[in-house]
């Protein structure tokens, strides 16, 4: 199976890199861009797990691994079965 | 409207970052991942954008400044109306 786990910072930590983008993005003139936040995206493919399996192990591996739990958030799901 | 743009390497091209990250996941007893590719999100606000112009607007911010066509593909989706 294959999922996908979206890793960002926590609302109350600065974005730095998503405010440059979002500054990029108005100086070509998409005034439209609020607010941009940047993350990280992993697909993973895992073998001999099911969903009840990956329902323990996706969110340890992102907690211990993926994402830093003090100043980031994730989230998963699963994109094929 | 909140839009939703994941950005990662085509298929063709190697993502070493992908397989640093998956070697970690070996080396810590997570086996069951048989591959991982990362990639990069942007959760970007868009204001005074309904669905058809953020139709024409997100494709072109994605394809000119957030992803580099050469060697990365994009998709994107609204999560936010």
């Amino acid at each position: 199976m294959k999922v996908r786990i979206l890793v960002s910072f926590k609302d109350s930590v600065l974005d730095p890199q998503g405010q440059t983008v979002r500054n990029a993005l108005h100086t070509l003139g998409y005034d439209a861009v609020q607010d941009l936040r940047q993350g990280k995206v992993f697909e993973v493919e895992l073998a001999g797990v099911d969903r009840a399996a990956a329902e323990k192990l996706v969110p340890e591996m992102a907690s211990k691994v993926l994402a830093n739990p003090i100043i980031e958030k994730y989230t998963w799901s699963v994109i094929e079965d």
